[in-house]
């Protein structure tokens, strides 16, 4: 299984960062700049110069464990991922990345020696934005995206990523400092956060794209009645409009098949109350496709259903779209390498795209970027039952470290 | 018209105390013990007295103006309605009632002199619970149904009733001194606050029953996934169990024909964030009939519903039954003596339920009760734009000041 005795701490290490920043519901919340996060840099400092590491932290806070290259050691090959978790999170988003790059980089050192171009493993700050409203903190800082106006965002307490930098000891003011021009790739390792692998029985999911992400609020109005004194036919009810949209979006978008996905994760009702008509209702709907092209037909979709329902219902609806993420195709170089090691290796893998963002989306701008997924048990992330067992990532680590090896020597 | 010059204040009484707890949206809030409240009562006061009536408080703060009976002056015949209004109410919920029996009395007593039996017209305290989450406290304590425990419920900011009561100069330990045994009637006299007379055409109409209510809690329990990872058909999505619930329920009641109502005015989604699938979906349902044994299956068939949706869609769903009033027929006696002084007027009335509560419901317990309703303009009710003109109120102020006079007179 795991096969230095570096290697063989992995599962310990998982448990020992997997305590840092533990919630009392079970899970974790470790956000940037905070004791947890100081506390979580520190271990992982650590294992990082047990590893033959040299280590350092740039000045938005990433934490770097570099083994140099011997003939080009301008050139890096990152692996990495944040340390940061949403609330209430568990133990493999994010963490497992960083410790699996730890402990592949001490097995290519051990069994091959240093590669031609340098490796670097990386603990990225702040991707989730589970603290400040503001997700890829530390890969915005890398490809130099992170403006100084950001660093004025505030978290629920009122204190700005600014202030919150300055009581860790980073100058805001150097952030540019953290750009990297030197990167030639990024492998990013992760939990895929679905259960496609486990369903289809694959042990490896090599991502071709990072899919295109749309959130957009609907509000829906109608007429504040009385529930007691208002037939029913008599009434234009936001709640009724709002479900009907809901429920058809979802059959709609169930209908495209897979990888299109619609989510509504929140309601509101105004006035509110339990003997009143709903006047008013909010919703929210994140829909996915890592297809521009269906992206867009699934915007017009949800749009024309919540018009039809409306109009039909003697309704108002607007739908206003918040966020947008494009599709982000994956490195072909980086895949074919990722494939290449798999195959070597006698593994099968998956071509997929990931449903989730993640810092991989932002570097990939700037630098060749592959994703690697091992399987999630039962789906499972985001929460505390989060697991990954240790021969499901035994799998992935072998074709990390053969790749990171194979993308260092050019 | 309005014929005597008291009752020919009515439309400017309106419009004084349609100003008083003017809220910002141009709506009234008007709650008990507060200084909108004793301003009120101040105004409403100094209007009884110009009517002749005599003037007192009781113990809980509902203030009385009487017209003392010639030969049984113990037997008192009471109208009225309540003082207090919703949150951003409209001028004719409660306050009309009141305004009504003051003018009325003034002419029973212009028109025909005192009668046997005394006559009272009230203005009640908290019917509406929108200050603290209790209603009809000003009947309740005329019942004798008021609890001292119900005095420790408190408002938003803490204060509990009996703290409010202090403020105003009333005495929480003396609250049993306002239970009447005296009354031998009651007659409410109030908008409609729905269509029904406007859509059918009548002018009037007689409640026969006060309509049974039940609201009801129901927890949807899925699993909170990914957003972005999980396909849609690997989902256990609470909203979407709660979207077809909503639905469906109002569809089986709409079916049913009228009266029968159901509403859900308020719906809460966990973990609520917009790129998770909901874990728990809390709403909650509304549902009113005036028989008895309806409601009860409206029960049966809502509870169904949740089950079968539930069930199919690999949700957990529980009901719970939260608030439960039984239908209250109003007296037969009260009915007749309203349809008779009506029809001496050449009056069309429509004999129909109540979908709203009303402090006649609470009073019907213990003293023969009847309520007239006057047509509300659109329906529109619990909101600034509720209305009904001066030409669609005069009718029934005769049919009340007849009906008073025959109550009194025995």
């Amino acid at each position: 299984m795991l096969k230095t005795p570096l290697a063989r701490r992995l599962p310990v290490w998982i448990e020992e960062l997997g305590q840092i920043g533990r919630t009392e519901a079970d899970g974790l919340w470790r956000t940037p700049y905070t004791p947890e996060d100081t506390q979580a840099q520190d271990a992982v400092a650590g294992w990082m110069r047990d590893a033959g590491l040299q280590v350092r932290r740039d000045a938005v806070g990433n934490l770097f464990g570099r083994l140099p290259g011997t003939t080009r050691p301008d050139e890096v090959i990152l692996t990495g991922s944040h340390l940061d978790t949403v609330r209430n999170g568990g133990k493999y988003d994010g963490g497992l990345g960083i410790l699996a790059g730890i402990v592949m980089l001490a097995e290519v050192l051990e069994t091959s020696g240093r590669p031609a171009r340098s490796l670097e493993v990386v603990a990225l700050v702040g991707e989730e934005g589970s603290r400040f409203p503001l997700a890829f903190i530390g890969s915005k800082a890398i490809t130099g995206e992170l403006s100084p106006e950001e660093l004025e965002i505030r978290d629920a307490e009122g204190i700005s990523i600014a202030q919150a930098m300055r009581g860790v000891g980073l100058d805001p003011s150097r952030i540019q400092e953290a750009r990297r021009s030197d990167l030639r790739g990024f492998l990013e390792f992760h939990i895929e956060q679905g259960r496609i692998l486990q369903d289809q029985g694959y042990p490896l999911g090599i991502v071709h794209t990072i899919t295109g992400i749309k959130q957009a609020r609907v509000l829906v109005d109608g007429r504040p009645d009385h529930a007691g004194t208002t037939p029913m036919t008599s009434r234009r009810d936001a709640m009724l409009g709002a479900a009907e949209m809901v429920l058809r979006i979802a059959e709609q978008i169930t209908a495209l098949g897979h990888p299109a996905v619609a989510t509504t994760g929140r309601l509101q009702a105004r006035p509110g109350g339990v003997n009143v008509v709903a006047e008013q209702v909010e919703f929210t709907v994140d829909f996915r496709h890592p297809d521009p092209a269906v992206l867009e037909r699934m915007a017009a979709m949800i749009r024309g259903t919540c018009d039809e329902v409306a109009h039909r219902r003697g309704l108002g609806a607007t739908l206003h779209v918040f966020l947008e993420h494009p599709p982000v195709p994956m490195s072909p170089e980086v895949q074919a390498a990722l494939q290449a090691s798999a195959e070597e290796l006698g593994l099968k893998t998956l071509s997929m795209a990931s449903g989730a963002g993640h810092d991989a989306m932002v570097l990939a701008g700037r630098v060749p970027v592959g994703m690697l997924f091992v399987p999630s048990r039962e789906g499972r992330s985001h929460c505390p039952d989060e697991f990954t067992p240790e021969g499901e990532i035994v799998p992935g680590l072998a074709v990390l470290a053969r790749t990171l090896h194979r993308l260092a020597t050019v």
